[in-house]
């Protein structure tokens, strides 16, 4: 029973076409497939099919995060504990881009889960887009903010330690760092199966009504491409919503504006890598617990603790408009 | 009757100690001379003695900000016109580091200015300190944050547009960019006598309750260093203001922190040159205004238009402790 | 009589569509104006029509390169100084992108030179392309290098010295630095008007076979975006031929490639500016010339100290295919 | 039977005084602990006592490399393993810094390797350099170079292909990427169990005349720190071997100097991170080999494919002056 890491996420977005034109355009990402209500796209050094999903959707929302497991029969190990859980799990036979996957709720938050294994690698068949170099799946085009790869989701729950405990627990994915407030109220847990800092992440919901997406984030190679990003985005008509600023926490150099269909979109670069088998949950308290959300001190948006889009029900589908 | 360019400021400083400190460990300046009350420092690439003074006093303020002018001659013209306005002058003969000065007070605003032809070419006389390559005054070593040069002095003022007017009249200082609020009142100038976006700033006090010293600045050479330099100020327990961010009338991005005798001290880098003989002043107004100030829209600190330290005024010498 | 900076290069091109296809697509400029034999291109923030022409012709070349004077009247002296010291000079009535202007050859190298002072301003005129920002003559769309402005030329000539006190004495283009060689042969002469480290240079051709174009070059803000255009350029399938490396001379950070019709271009970043009235031109002899050239060390391409485009002799005009 | 990740690597040192200098002003690690011959060093974000060794000895050599396994019973296991294949092992009992370790040889080319499982993890005593930032073992500094973190060994050896294969197959460590040559001889192989792009890597000896420590290597967060350092190091009196440059293989920024006692050490940053538990090692061959060892083209210098460090053979003790 083991997880590898995070695969992709899917979105559900009210305006397909105006969102479509953000990750293509303003973030960079390249598209794979699509079709009338579909849009599957990678950053340019990601090796999959996918690495997001777009889908035509009445209301935006989460549709799902997902995580390769190590081997087939890692696949079937984990239907069978999470079963012997109570949880409802659910199988979806062959997606665009993977095979057979399993589909689950976190019991605590709703979170909408995917497991598989197979996948399909991504081939290059636009022969503008190829490269010479075997390490370039395609050629760096470095067009918009032109991100590595897909990094990491962030969820805004009411309870993060029932989430924090559950992924750990029942996944297996490592407790890296967390921040608790003055009476011991867990405000935030980052979680991690590989060496990156983190894969996902709990934040508290400050009005406490509810679990939603916080964000989907990519990886950029230094702090000078995030500049270059705010700028982009900012003479490109989009709003951003927080920084460059830096997570303590991490080390990481961070960037959030808003997608068109409402989704908050991370772009970061730098942060740790964690290698011990024995690692302990950082934890941070007190006064470092402020600069372990913003280390030079820059404002929180309130919208930062509070708004995201809703988890779509596991089980459940897009709706089209 | 010409300026050259902006040399040099002397901050008087109520803790000597302190803001050496900062200036040499943090900043990364590098003492040139120092006696008991005074320590002349510069950025490992000024070429010149010194471009930066701190004179003990028992408080802090802005001792004078210094131009070099463009032969002994012009100096001699600058105080006669000087003169025929009514303008008080002062002659000091020799100070360490340049030769003979012309000291006065802006009419508007008092600030405390010093020409000066003659100056003193730094020598590295510290063997390990001395650098193979003519094109390093001293050896680059990388020491705290380590800027390339001495940049621009900014000051907060009741009267924005009289003091751009007579500095731009009077001292030939070119206007090349100004924001204005909504009922015309200009909120910001920035000025230049070489290619550099701006030597000189004036922003408007909003307290309106007097003229004072906004900031120093010096030169970096990459986002990424002031991005490091950020982190370098948090760990060693200093207190940022207000950035990383970017004004969008320069394209600068900027990092503003707190000396220890309560100066505020800017480091930043990109924005653009300006080689146009005939250019006309920019004007920032309506909604470009706030990116004029931030492009990337981050919160404004209330000290930022209200906060500044006092000028001395001109003629006046350190009243040491 | 004053030149206030250098403004443009006229390349003609013996393969037009590729090199357009270079200097749009993976260079990063943008067409002001383009006729079936001209193009004319900026980069993103350079303020005026143009800072290059590509011209179609039979063979590479360079057509000239020019300067704004600083009003009308420097013009017509200039006109008479060069002609008082023999040099044929012949007018042109307003071109494209600016008004009449003054060409002529240097007298030891034959560069062609022009000089102009009326001059149309960029106007963005596709909507798609505009700013809110009044700092941004255009949107910053991060498409391909994306330079911020055009920087300098750079010439092999067969007499360094010759051409440099040329350009000093006559122009009043101010020597900054240079390098010579064990005999005191002049190897190279960084020359500006400007407070920029050099606006246009001269080394020497080693083969001693006459004069050529070595480069002209744009400027980035970043080493991260130079080492981002290494690898566009190879991934796009254009040739390098040296660097990322750095010139110890001015501290600047290059990268030299080929475009299509066989001119070197240059992209860079960093390096000092120079502000002394006074500044006395730095030497660079012994055990540091090859520093000057190459900080870092790197091999110096055979190439680079002998091959260049040819100059084409000022009256002449492009013969097209 | 699992090891976790490569943990640290003692390089014996002719010259203990000048490599200590080098490796604290000029590459900034810091001292955990010293003695008369050992010096005990780590990068600041290093978690643990140390990540490298620096043994006084008569001839400079690796003394060892070390890497960390994934629980006690994990030591017990390859032991057991290692002696079923006949490989020569030998138990070292409570090593400074961490608990009780395996070591070996590896059997084609004698890579002296060192397995253990408890470890010290570092304390900062000093509280001059002590951080509020629970993610900072120790305040960040920017003195000298200031690697983030220890990164990989790298080996020139006889016969690659069979020290990968004895690395992957025995120690468990995954085949990332290789290079071949025109006859299929393998020419690299970039090994890594975390999700690195490698933690240890085989060259081929060109002069086929035995095998050697290539470098080790430290971690930077930018293309903009590597420039720093080559400029650091060149003006502080050191030998750049080669770079900047960028590994087409990893993707990476690379730069290559010589410590005092004759140690290649490598500074990097960039490169992906490999994270598909079913990845196949990318083959680089015909054209794109050379691509592979350097993207941007820069000439590789001979030593690269020639000079090392001696291994010392395992069970071998630094032989003091």
């Amino acid at each position: 029973m083991a997880i590898a890491h995070i695969g992709h996420a899917e979105l559900q977005v009210s305006d397909l076409e105006a969102s479509r034109e953000f990750f293509t355009e303003a973030l960079g990402l390249f598209v794979t497939e699509e079709s009338d209500d579909s849009v599957y796209l990678r950053a340019w050094q990601d090796w999959d099919h996918h690495t997001l999903v777009l889908t035509r959707a009445r209301e935006s929302g989460l549709g799902h995060v997902a995580w390769r497991v190590q081997s087939a029969e890692d696949l079937k190990q984990h239907e069978r504990e999470l079963k012997a859980l109570g949880v409802d799990v659910e199988w979806l036979e062959g997606s665009t881009g993977h095979g057979d996957s399993l589909r689950f709720g976190s019991p605590s938050a709703g979170v909408p889960v995917e497991l598989y294994w197979e996948v399909e690698r991504f081939q290059c068949v636009d022969p503008t887009l190829s490269s010479r170099l075997p390490s370039h799946p395609q050629r760096f085009t470095g067009k918009g903010i032109a991100p590595r790869r897909f990094d990491h989701t962030n969820f805004l729950v009411d309870d993060v330690r029932a989430e924090q405990e559950w992924f750990s627990d029942v996944l297996g994915i490592r407790h890296n760092y967390y921040v608790v407030g003055a009476d011991e109220t867990r405000l935030g847990s980052w979680l991690a199966k590989t060496n990156v800092s983190h894969e996902i992440a709990f934040m508290r919901n400050r009005n406490q009504d509810g679990n939603r997406l916080h964000h989907v984030a990519y990886f950029l190679d230094s702090p000078d491409q995030l500049v270059r990003a705010a700028t982009l985005l900012v003479d490109g008509g989009y709003r951003l919503e927080w920084g460059p600023g830096s997570h303590g926490t991490s080390g990481a150099i961070f960037l959030y504006a808003f997608e068109p269909s409402g989704h908050r979109v991370e772009v970061w670069t730098g942060g740790f890598l964690l290698f011990a088998p024995d690692w302990e949950a950082l934890r941070w308290d007190g006064s470092a617990a402020p600069l372990g959300l913003e280390l030079w001190g820059s404002e929180l948006p309130e919208t930062y603790l509070t708004y995201g889009t809703p988890l779509v029900a596991a089980g459940a589908r897009a709706s089209l408009v």
